[in-house]
């Protein structure tokens, strides 16, 4: 499978990554941002490696971030060749490899700061997590440009790990707090087809939550963290993952252990995996997601609180767990084409991942609030982990580096492909081509997409080709239409799981339209969401929309909108870099009637006020301000 | 003046006060109470007496619990006659008088735990605190019961405190962290008549807030609790008490020192001060009050935040806070007679006050937020200040014994007196008598207010007397009217600043009838207070009410009221000791129409709810649930 992305939304930000964010984002782990917090991260493996003196600054999973970064510039240079781009990843490779102990192992926190704690703390001391960053990176250097080096430093990595943990070591019953090795193990294993790797990755899964845990022990779990956020729930650990119903704990863990799981599930044909990740995702799809995709509604513990319990400004909704979301989708609909997987990784993809990073992508996110009031967000001290602006860089810097590879691999989100079926799951034009059957049949697909639900798409095969090509029927639209050279198509028959199947002989010109009308839906929530209770959210197609004080004055949470205003959609080019925002009339207080009063009897006198609505995910591209989704229904 | 209760609403309260009130908070003082938090705050003068082993246990201001439940129970004694309770009471002051030191330092803490450390942490120490509640309590019981032990003891502290420091001192620079000595120097002024005492309130009030600040050099102040929400704001001590414009810090502390700025403007007739107060009332009344006369915003540093920001579900509002707002309105008013004074004061104690007791008198909040969620509020970090069910002690106990002394002397609360005018201020049954030019006036006041807006007051003299009677017109009333002898009164030509003046020659027999109608208002918010957008508040004449899970279900916020829906005020007998109540329609969602879904496009269906609303300051009286106080407004 091939796929060029062509398109006006997406292709753009996939050059930027590839053109600006990767090149910025190299100079922030070298601590060449002015006014950024400092990375340190290549420094460390210079100390690690004995050519630089000095200390081990930063997180302890500092090695992950270029780790994460390496991942997204291999991706990107699978469409935009960058020789120089390469010879500094080589050069980190050979220093990492300088870096890496005799025995294999790789860590650059452990190596210069705490030599003799190796293996003691796998409850946060994020080893496993490290190496299965680097072992995606060396994966993905590996697949792009066919250089072993990396690779080759990371089998010996994995080999060492395979040797002293797993099944028939006697450390059986370990696993790292945060998952991302066994996501890592089941890569490698794909390239390597080294079947002990999976099986690695498969114990992994397999360990986790046994009772009782060995974390129970762990110093690093006894000791840092002792209170009941941080009991085994937050590791996922709570019980053995089959058995788990409910997305517990720290959202960015959870997401990365249910894509393992998916993974594994995948390899082996697990279906009592597939059983468990279905309740896992249902459970936090339906009761724990915010609208926009964002996962986490507390920062105390990064984690999942209870069901319906979503504040919009105290929200966590860490970008990295949107990722993850996105992660676990892609996956889930591999292994089952519901377009309830589909619809989500759509949805977490416009808006809750993409407002982690600013339009020029170069300033940041790692808090997604839903709801957001600047002079508020910075006094009060439950909202200290909400920024009110994009920064340049974080101390803890998981999620700029994690957009990175997402948006430089993004292409592989667009389509599945089995046996006689292709399945189109993200709509934007793009070039594509597959091998069914040993036929090569290509699609090009041209739309506006977001902006515009219709979506042309023309088959060129060399001879008729018969399969099945599917396309995801959105959830948010109420009318789509299919013709297939110009014929309509009976959806009704051929729609099932939210997925519209055409199977035929295509022959070279076919051409099939897709229409799926957009209008400017109101959305609610669940009555058991309390914050949400009297709101709507605006909804253009996939995208979420906000308001924000650049448009509409400060104060937003004074603004409603009567039942039956009318609102519409335009695309305006001069805003955002081009966007479609939706305009209405919203009502507004008298102000002039409050004489500063902080109580009085109620009085309903409102003015009507002209307010504009723009992508949540655009919001913070402008001068500082408010912003909120929900807005009140009068 | 003389003023008895015999109202049905407060003085059953006073006489609960008195008879299981006090009692039950000496068993708690005693740790005799199952399930408690410890207190140990009596055991902790026997160690510091010598008379028994052991260390000092609490909080380092523990002593003033004892101090605070000695001065309720001495206010009590004037109604209650009780020499039991006396005979425990002097015991108690007999063993302070052993745990004093012979230079007349009493502090259990210090004395026991940090003998060296004696005035060394003014910051968070809390000395003199403790040395003010103590006087306090001393004043008050020599004045009820004629007994002189006490106050010796207290005056020997005084007038040791008064050697070391003040403006002749040495350590001249110096004032506690917590105001409260300076209340107390005014009260034990106003008994002994020894200006010194004065003299030292007004030098620890003008030392306050000069720059800069000894605090800074304070180990306590600079290591205890270093971050920006302890800064010398949080101590009222950023600014000199007359350039103070804003209400800022932990909220108790404010109303504490502004209390005393008050006396001291009242003794020395100190105008600067008053008009520094005025503007700090209006601050503190118009930006950052509860409708409920609560008080701070925030857990962390318990403290007031931003103007307009006061959210409900994780507020502060410390039934501590809102009585010493209570103490601060009755000093305005003695200033000012102004019905903004007056107006507050009554809606403090109605509602902010009295919540923090449960109807039975041995349950308590320390913190009133005014919307909980159970589940939520239990399992949020950013919740974990507030008790969803009133307990019976806290480790930290500063306010049961705080509202117990002010209930067992809330008939001071009610009329203020100067030369040739009687001012009522609070409303309810009672007998009163007065001396006005010599002459005796008495008034019996007959009302079942706040439950009925119609108060009928007779005037008793034994000889025509000349003098004014004053009555608030409170703010919520819209339709006021008096009627003297039957005969209607003008009110337009006899209202100044919210109080109807009545001059008159008074003959026995006369009667005033005071007729507030009382209605149920919808009141609303300025729309800078963010939460509560689109939402009123239920008040019916002082009365502030909400929604209790006990009478509408679960998931309050679903309900909303319909603009013209009617809602009808009703006494209710059987419920909750006897209290109106509102009742109405109100809207709710169609539960059946949601099918596990947590967002859709919006479907306005409601269905009509009896909504049955009770007095805030009652809620949790029942089974534990929900409780709102904001309500929206479809």
């Amino acid at each position: 499978m091939q796929v060029r992305l062509s398109d006006q939304f997406w292709q753009p930000k996939v050059r930027q990554t590839a053109l600006a964010t990767i090149p910025y984002q190299w100079k922030a782990l070298n601590d060449e941002i002015e006014g950024a917090e400092p990375s340190h991260a290549v420094e460390n493996f210079r100390i690690a490696a004995g050519e630089q003196t000095g200390t081990f600054y930063g997180m302890v999973f500092q090695d992950s971030d270029v780790a994460k970064w390496i991942e997204a510039a291999a991706y990107s240079l699978r469409q935009y060749r960058n020789p120089q781009l390469e010879g500094v990843i080589d050069a980190v490779v050979d220093l990492m490899g300088r870096a890496q102990q005799p025995d294999g192992y790789l860590n650059t926190y452990y190596s210069v700061a705490e030599p003799d704690k190796r293996w003691t703390d796998f409850a946060f001391g994020h080893e496993l997590y490290c190496a299965g960053h680097l072992i995606e990176a060396a994966v993905a250097y590996y697949e792009s440009t066919g250089k072993r080096t990396f690779l080759d430093i990371m089998c010996r990595y994995a080999d060492y790990i395979d040797r002293i943990m797993g099944p028939e070591s006697e450390r059986t019953h370990l696993y790292c707090g945060h998952e991302e090795i066994e996501l890592a193990l089941a890569k490698l294993y794909r390239t390597t087809q080294e079947e002990r790797y999976l099986k690695l990755c498969r114990h992994f899964i397999e360990e986790r939550g046994k009772q009782p845990s060995f974390l129970k022990d762990d110093p690093g779990f006894g000791f840092q963290f002792k209170d009941r956020w941080f009991e085994l729930d937050y590791h996922q650990a709570h019980a053995p993952v089959r058995e788990q119903e409910t997305a517990e704990g720290h959202s960015v863990r959870a997401m990365y252990l249910y894509a393992a799981m998916a993974d594994l599930a995948i390899a082996y044909g697990d279906d009592t995996l597939t059983a468990a990740l279905r309740k896992l995702w249902d459970h936090v799809t339906s009761k724990r997601m915010y609208i926009t995709g964002g996962l986490g509604s507390q920062e105390h513990g990064e984690r999942f609180t209870l069901d319906y319990d979503l504040p919009n400004d105290t929200a966590y909704t860490e970008t990295c767990a949107s990722i993850g979301l996105v992660m676990l989708a892609s996956r889930m609909l591999r292994l089952e084409m519901d377009s309830r997987f589909g619809d989500v990784m759509e949805r977490v993809l416009y808006n809750g991942v993409l407002s982690g990073m600013s339009l020029d992508g170069t300033r940041y996110f790692y808090v997604n609030p839903l709801e957001v009031h600047p002079a508020v967000a910075q006094y009060r001290y439950d909202m200290q982990h909400v920024k009110t602006e994009r920064v340049p860089w974080f101390g803890c810097a998981c999620c700029p580096p994690n957009i990175a590879r997402l948006l430089a691999s993004l292409d592989t989100y667009f389509f599945t492909q089995d046996e006689a079926e292709i399945a189109m799951h993200l709509y934007g034009a793009n070039e594509s081509s597959f091998q069914v059957r040993g036929q090569k049949i290509s699609l090009r697909t041209d739309t506006r997409y977001p902006w515009d639900g219709t979506i042309q798409v023309r088959v060129q095969v060399d001879a008729p080709t018969d399969c099945a090509i599917a396309f995801r029927i959105p959830a948010w639209c109420r009318q789509p239409s299919i013709q297939v050279n110009g014929e309509p198509v009976a959806l009704d028959a051929i729609v099932t799981r939210g997925y519209a199947r055409i199977r035929r002989t295509w022959t070279d010109g076919d051409e099939i339209l897709l229409h799926l009308p957009m209008v400017v839906e109101r959305i609610e929530s669940n009555p058991k969401v309390h914050e949400n209770a009297g709101k709507v959210a605006l909804q253009y197609g996939p995208i979420v929309y906000c308001l924000e004080e650049a448009d509409n004055g400060a104060d937003l949470t004074d603004i409603s909108l009567a039942e039956d205003a009318e609102l519409v959609a335009e695309y305006r080019e001069d805003l955002l870099g081009g966007t479609v925002v939706l305009t209405g009339e919203g009502l507004r207080s008298e102000e002039h009637s409050w004489r500063g009063e902080l109580y009085r009897p109620v009085n309903r006198q409102k003015n009507g006020v002209r307010i504009t609505a723009v992508p949540y995910a655009y919001w913070g591209n402008r001068q500082p301000g408010e912003m909120t989704v929900w807005i009140r229904e009068k």
